[in-house]
């Protein structure tokens, strides 16, 4: 194994290139991903105290590989870098950070260039970077910024984590129904300087402020002049301040949805989604689901080795403590078990294979209440269903496992022992399954949290029981 | 358990209302969800036969939410809604179905309805559903088909499975080099019958048709008429049209891509790709992640059981071969198990551990792999701290294991046995847990597909051998 690792850290002969245009190419490797080589050099640079080559290194980056590159490496080469990012490049770099490395960073920027770099985002990745700051600092940043600026991030700043209110961006641009395509047209160009960097749609309001409409830009741009707004506007999806984000990308995502206006409580526009800030949400809610089916909780990429052990212990703790529950099942049966000791054997066997049936059940009950594909009016076709999966997929399973058992022990008894508990365990797994994530999410909680806790404790404790019970009818 | 399936099968009394736009209201629950009464009525008004009622219920869903409908009605009720299904909405349904029910729809449209459904479509939806056609219905359907839309098709499904090429549309925006803002508008409104319905970027193209830049139609619309096109476009990432849409994804996420330009191998412009197409791929692509890690392959939301257990029943077997030779290692300890029992107990207890800690740490190698956070520049550093974790976990667990069974049998000796078997197993959980994804990955295999098998191997095997292989040293 040890090997391995020693190959992966090889890489292929590549002599990096001197030349600007050369190191673009070089930067990024085929999957577009950064080249480890570069990460390398960039250290190189960092331990000669190079500025000249490093200059060359980061100029030749777009500022989500430069952000990139600060993940892979050191937390003190990061610190030393940090003074080599060029001004105008800090503001997207810092928006592009992972967290915890953006929280170790931020110490180090002073206010000043801070309070600059914010200005220059967009108030949703604004905010997001204040968020991150301590008490003190971000008295100062806030401090040193223009009166409107930091209105914009304290207002954003005051909606629930992970609600659209945080997701939208104050920027966008609105016009009143009255107006032809002509005057919006106008208005832009002269409003041209505060108009958001990129937008999508013109958002078409009443007086008092309440969307009414979008007019896509494309739309505006093949319109003649006379045309009233309100002719090419087309129907909006208003999103509340306060709904969640999950909730705000699975519209976007039904809908295929490009930007959406935000209202406060009385309908008023108050700012914009746009679906780029959506493919963020979506990658963070699965990853989510994906990290809780396993018993993590997300530690981030720099995380240090305790905070990974403080992520993991507690479900290795509620792990032990249902399996020493589920193994206290066995101990009325030792006197048996000392005397068929090939019992022992097939004990983790079919806990296995019932933890296993269950793992694929749950995932799926968890993905389809996640996309809204399960619910109360499919509920029972699909544990119909399930509980048929268990059925048949017990019996092959358990046909395979007491045929072999009989090639190998010869005794008729003993393979329709285990047969039986194979059959029976699968059955139970796909049950528990189903009903576990169902239930849970009746009940309000993550069906992706504690579902494979539950299902897994039901596996091995009625594994157990199903394979020792029926030896004891059977067997004694 | 069965009580909770039928109190979730009930529904909070709300009376199904009346006029077309109350319908609206309540055909999406809170969550933006189908409400599942709905389902039930338009099931209702099927079994009734009333034609009237089922064009109301319809009339007040958005295209999306019938083909939401669809998946949640049964087969039978599926085919008799079709023809009720306004003919111009038909085309935005079918784009929207999952491809199972779209499959077994198809059968059921008349060709020269599909061919004109087809014909509204953007090119990458039209192909996709071309492509679940059956071969002779497919020509039928071509066949009514004009020449160019044909073409456009047919050269769509040219490309391989999971491409750029099938993700892309044909329809796009481009504009010379050489044209100001004033001719690239005045030519959209002249052409503005053949453009596609929806477009964010103007492709500014060389003489050969490469793509030198994109002007976004927000800065075309705020700039002036005489603005060459040239000094507002902005640098395009070409995606190469058989570039693996997962690694689309990835570069659209990353640079936070709105649209993007497709090329031929020569560098001519062919299609674009927008982020709306990426939504549903980030989706599917971590979805495939959590069935692979669970052992499931996706037999999707309609599949027979006969689907299921085909998807689910490899799994189990090769969990079955693995499990009954990780138990052979129990085998010579069978003596010894017969006079000290309790470790029969302890067994399945040290196995899981080491199970849950495995698959801790191989589910945050796989993400970090697949979000290419981990690489041959920080393996090394990530290995070692995996390994770090591993002993920690493992010591704190082996106390708690070790410690609980002293207040039970005070043994001393046993106590020791038990700690230093789990220590050594998550160890073991740890260095599998994070070696295996990376050295798939390094094989050219897909991490999260064989790495969980591999993982729950070792940790069984070595999890058996620590407690036995330590006890028959310490105990005898």
């Amino acid at each position: 194994m040890s090997r391995e690792t020693v190959d992966l850290a090889q890489l292929p002969d590549r002599t990096p290139p001197e030349a600007e245009e050369d190191l673009e190419d070089f930067a990024l490797g085929e999957d577009y991903a950064l080249n480890p080589e570069y990460t390398r050099m960039v250290a190189d640079a960092l331990e000669r105290g190079d500025t000249e080559r490093l200059r060359e290194l980061l100029g030749a980056l777009h500022p989500a590989d430069i952000a990139d590159l600060m993940g892979f490496l050191s937390g003190d080469d990061r610190e030393e870098l940090l003074p080599h990012i060029d001004p105008e490049v800090l503001a997207e770099v810092l928006s592009e950070l992972d967290t915890e490395i953006r929280e170790e960073l931020l110490e180090h920027v002073p206010s000043a260039t801070l309070a600059k770099a914010l200005g220059e985002m967009d108030s949703d990745d604004a905010a997001d970077v204040v968020d991150d700051l301590e008490a003190d600092k971000r008295a100062q940043v806030l401090a040193a910024m223009p009166d409107l600026e930091r209105a914009a991030i304290e207002t954003t700043l005051s909606y629930g984590e992970e609600t659209a209110g945080r997701l939208m961006q104050r920027e966008f641009v609105a016009a009143p129904q009255f107006w032809t395509v002509g005057q919006t047209i106008d208005h832009l160009q002269r409003e041209s300087d505060d108009l958001p960097e990129l937008f999508f749609d013109v958002y078409v309001v009443d007086p008092a402020y309440k969307p009414v409409g979008a007019a896509p830009v494309s739309h505006l741009l093949r319109a003649h002049r006379a045309t009233p707004l309100a002719q090419i506007m087309e129907q909006v999806n208003e999103i509340p301040v306060d709904m969640d984000q999950e909730e705000v990308a699975y519209i976007f995502d039904k809908y295929h949805l490009i930007s959406a206006p935000v209202v406060e409580p009385g309908g008023r526009l108050v700012g914009q989604i746009t679906v780029d800030d959506i493919v963020g949400v979506i990658q963070e809610e699965t990853e989510e689901d994906i990290l809780a089916l396993a018993g993590v909780t997300d530690a981030g990429r720099d995380a240090g080795v305790f905070g990974i052990v403080r992520s993991r212990l507690p479900w290795l703790l509620a792990n032990l403590v249902t399996e020493a529950i589920a193994v206290t099942v066995i101990s009325p049966f030792q006197p048996m078990i000392a005397k068929i000791v090939v019992l022992v054997m097939l004990l983790p066997i079919v806990s296995s294979l019932g933890g296993n049936a269950g793992t694929q059940a749950l995932t799926v009950a968890v993905r389809a209440i996640a996309s809204r594909e399960l619910n109360a009016a499919n509920a029972l076709r699909i544990v119909a269903r399930e509980l048929s999966v268990g059925l048949l997929n017990g019996a092959a399973v358990g046909l395979m496992l007491g045929g072999g058992l009989y090639i190998w022990q010869h005794d008729l008894k003993l393979s329709l022992v285990v047969f039986l508990a194979v059959l029976a365990n699968l059955f139970v797994a796909a049950l528990g399954g189903i009903l576990a994530p169902i239930v849970l999410e009746r009940l309000g909680r993550d069906p992706a949290v504690s579902s494979s806790v539950v299902v897994t404790f039901m596996t091995d404790f009625f594994g157990f029981l199903a394979l020792l019970g029926i030896a004891a009818l059977i067997l004694l």
